[in-house]
């Protein structure tokens, strides 16, 4: 049955699953590469393939404005247009139009507001978000929600309400999960009252998932951690959570403690882009000199392309002259390191020493000595 | 024996071979992917063996600038700095010298000039660009030369007579070519005379191999044919022909057919990143809208994997938003498409139809109807 979710272990809340789509089965917990513009960037089908991922992101804002989703369901859908034949999931184009247009109206209806790529007017309703997304064809799609700053009470209180409605919208709109599921995005910022009404009243709406939304997006790390620690007790366990745009190594571990299932963030393809490369040790921003002659790889033991063929000075070279291969070789490190990070505490979880890996990860990389 | 070149038959004055070096047997002729910054632009090693590329070229006066040759020979030259471990070319950096930057001084003895990165003061003379050249460790090497506007008859005469002195003082500052082997360059512009002076100057001094350097600089398409006619002629038979930054798909049928036997050219991964693509039926521009929804590949038949698993409309979708896997897929296509075109000859050489491959070729590449 497509989008069965199974538990298969669990250590103390967090679990190991795995999520069947209509794309193939997605092992839990998960980190999708984001895939903005039907590309993830810098990256190949196949390069993803030989990364092991096994859920692509792609923004709904960004294919509605281009391509536009007639071309690509004329395509039969984003599989077959971008040449990936794994699971995918949209996002609602919610959180892109609050955060990267002008907006000319927001009402109750929905949203009005300018293309950030030609200024031509624009409007998203959860209607038309739900219809663009059944266009395109992912397999788990999104309620359209507004994403506010995560601390201003009134304004999140007011796109709580808003959210809330929108997702009654959008389940009329999709009554039907079998070829796509659609799942809810609790909202409420960094406040728990808020966190647990939204909690409350999208769990009765019985969604086939459900998303932790308008976190990542300002707050402190101290923030997030208390707000998932304050949400996620109030989902139910039956079902895959998302925890939507967070991906940082340090915030998976305490994300997956925590008991999430589904992850997507661009600052692994992102940081690559500026010369940033993940490893055990934290952060290496490549340009600096010190890696300038250096002929061990990013990371010692790293079994992705780059680092059995290459040596940080060599990378350090195609950053500082801003190769195209540098970027290619970063985000192969950089996704294949997060992937690995998370089929580790995934194997942990099954192994029940999930708080071991975690806390050996965590002390080396945050280098807590 | 290294630099062994082995003619295994002619069609005309066209030739197939293979030129053996200390990094693998090149068959002949062959087109050399410009690596300009020890990387040809969006492709990796694994990419450049996919496909099929046995040379790659690279350019001393930006590895020179940026790493600088210390580092590449700490890591044991370029092979190994760049992962990269067939055979590579360098030139000798006297064109960029004189295409990029701000000269401040040339004279007989050399030349100083400014970066063209951070303006900071340089100097180039034939035993530096050698000395730099053995660091880098190239398998082919090249005398450091004065390449100029090719129809100024004054300073292509002067240009000439410095480039021979120059040429005399790389061999004594190179005069064992076992492991690396340095291949003179004739100059003389559009001028059969100066060509012809050229090709006697330089052949006396008995180079393992010969290049035509100062073409594809601005004349026309009939000029650099002419050239070619009475150039070639005057160049010894047994040892390789090297036509430097010569790639159009048409100017190669036209130079193999007349007895070259080494190309490189920047356009195949230069014109990928405009979002251009080489067809068999000329170039195709992805921006145009007429490709907005094609479903066939770049080019119907073509065995790259651009063309395999992508449509023309994704492409180009690509192109018109940037993205790095555009500028990626477009490379892969273009350097297949350009080494299968050069394969072919060398079959068609083989076979002894190197005529009816040319002919039918250039009709519909030339859209001659």
């Amino acid at each position: 049955m497509a989008f069965e979710f199974e538990i298969l272990a669990t250590d103390g809340n967090a679990r190991a699953g795995i999520l069947h789509t209509p794309h193939g089965a997605i092992p839990t917990p998960v980190y999708a590469p984001v895939g903005t513009q039907a590309t993830v960037k810098a990256l190949s089908p196949r390069d993803l393939q030989e990364l092991q991922t096994t859920l692509v992101l792609a923004n709904t804002y960004h294919l509605h404005l281009r391509p536009g989703e007639e071309l690509i369901q004329q395509f039969n859908g984003l599989h077959h247009f971008m040449g990936w034949h794994g699971p995918i999931l949209t996002d609602s184009g919610g959180f892109q139009v609050f955060s990267l247009t002008e907006i000319n109206q927001i009402d109750d209806e929905g949203v009005t507001f300018q293309s950030h790529i030609d200024g031509s007017k624009k409007r998203l309703t959860p209607e038309i978000s739900i219809q663009i997304q059944e266009a395109l064809g992912a397999d788990i799609i999104m309620c359209f929600d507004q994403c506010p700053p995560p601390r201003d009470r009134d304004i999140v209180q007011k796109a709580l309400e808003r959210t809330h409605k929108w997702a009654v919208r959008c389940q009329e709109a999709h009554p039907d999960n079998t070829v796509q599921a659609l799942f809810g995005i609790i909202q409420g910022g960094i406040f728990q009252d808020l966190r647990a009404k939204s909690a409350e009243f999208l769990c009765g709406l019985d969604f086939p998932g459900y998303a932790i939304g308008g976190l990542a997006v300002g707050e402190s790390k101290q923030e997030q951690y208390r707000a998932l620690d304050y949400t996620l007790p109030l989902m139910p366990t039956d079902k895959p959570r998302y925890l939507m745009g967070v991906g940082d190594p340090d915030d998976l571990a305490e994300a997956i403690t925590r008991g999430v299932d589904i992850f997507d963030c661009v600052t692994p393809t992102r940081i690559a882009r500026h010369g940033a490369a993940l490893t055990s040790d934290g952060r290496l921003h490549l340009k600096n000199a010190a890696y300038r002659s250096e002929s061990i790889p990013l990371e010692e033991g790293c079994t992705c392309y780059c680092c059995q063929h290459f040596s940080r000075a060599y990378v350090r070279h195609l950053a500082i002259t801003r190769e195209l291969l540098g970027h290619y070789l970063l985000s192969m490190h950089n996704v294949h390191f997060i992937i690995q990070h998370v089929q580790q505490m995934r194997q942990a979880i099954l192994g029940g020493t999930l708080r071991d890996y975690t806390d050996s990860f965590l002390r080396r990389y945050l280098q807590r000595d």
